[in-house]
């Protein structure tokens, strides 16, 4: 299947990305590389400050690095931002992240986008392209 | 019933909580306040990096909340840190907390602790005591 | 805290109990024992139908009955039956059990009524009152 | 990629959902069709005692068609049945399947073959290939 360009360009993705989320999430420091029609291909640098002391990539910097993912996704159906909120996500660690693995990718796709309510995955792929991290998530356009 | 003592005080849990977690999740600045066998509560400062766009608690501050005060529940069965991993973590967003709510509280819980795998769940609780959000996860001892 | 008595009374949460389920799901031949505001708790017959290979009871009945379970618990905060559609459910299986137990508990339990959106979570309980499984779970109101 | 042969074949498999599977969800009627390392594809005759009250084919018997998919999709890997618990499902359901759909089907795939533990997804399509349900999993192999 040819992936359809989505219905807003990487710029302005890139706009939505610098403004919506909270300021301790932009120190993830995601990089929006590709958008098609209902899915986004961020980079995620594997900085020491999202390394625990076991020495891999947090936990947490995947799921919040997933549930942001989720936004632009959404947005590439949307053609802009509007107020969304996300009702639930799932998240399945599947093998560790090295912390100098240098950078992850992730992959966020919409499975379903109805009008109140909007369903996806997310990938969190280590630096080998190997999945990392897998997400499902529901999000209710408000 | 009677809450049992934690096998592991205060001080040493909030050792932990101080080593172990990554420098960007420590920015979540959670007090341990509690500890029984079996369950912690924290109190997270709503924070302004920690609130979104829409002016609220952002998600996925509260999801890595929810992670890492269940690493202190396991604690208070295992006496001391031990390697542990994050096999998943799922989240319903139930209510906002408004960026200027103050400080929200995290209830973590440990719902069965088997040899090897270990289930819980994690109540975050906004100020005035509402359930703001409601977490289940699974770890697995390493 | 005193639970209080429901919208609607036992006879006619049975009645759609009885009237919307599957025939299959009818099958569990869950039996509805008490009903607050909010909260349903019904008796699964461990019968050797729903015991597996393993000689445990099958996982597949316990996320059917937890299902089935949370549509009754919605109806004590609406008073009669509405059309509603889960929109996902979680569950984790904590311990088995086993085939010859007699009668397993389900107990459901809406944690956040909204005017769209429903979230919930049920426990299954063994013969001794132990937790057996968990489901967390998002109704939405149709 | 080129599907790899599975380490068990069709009928093996067949054995398996006719002998481990509790008599209830062969009630199912789940139809093995393909088999490939990793991935297995069943067909799930929407029959009318699997239609609630709504007209529609009941998440309790996709939940149920998830979970014993999972299992095959495992044994395409260990190349005979080995005991093994479910730890965790999550399903999101996305679009109704009418009662009158003919037949579903169930793709289930293994994401991770740990060692201990087993990560799949698995998606419940349509009769016209939609994407009706989707869920992920974890099992332990015990």
């Amino acid at each position: 299947m040819t992936p359809t360009a989505p219905a807003i360009d990487l710029d302005a993705l890139r706009g939505i990305l610098g403004s919506v989320v909270a300021p301790w999430v932009a120190e993830l420091d995601l990089q929006l590389q590709q958008a098609t029609l209902g899915e986004v291909r961020l980079a995620l640098p594997v900085a020491p400050k999202h390394v625990h002391g076991g020495g891999v990539l947090c936990g947490q910097s995947m799921m919040a690095a997933a549930d942001t993912a989720m936004i632009l996704a959404i947005c590439t159906h949307l053609g802009s931002f509007q107020p969304m909120t996300t009702v639930q996500l799932q998240t399945s660690f599947l093998r560790p992240i090295p912390g100098n693995a240098g950078t992850a990718s992730v992959v966020a796709r919409v499975l379903r986008m109805g009008r109140k309510l909007v369903f996806g995955e997310i990938e969190i792929l280590d630096a080998r392209g190997e999945l990392a991290a897998h997400a499902t998530t529901t999000y209710a356009l408000v």
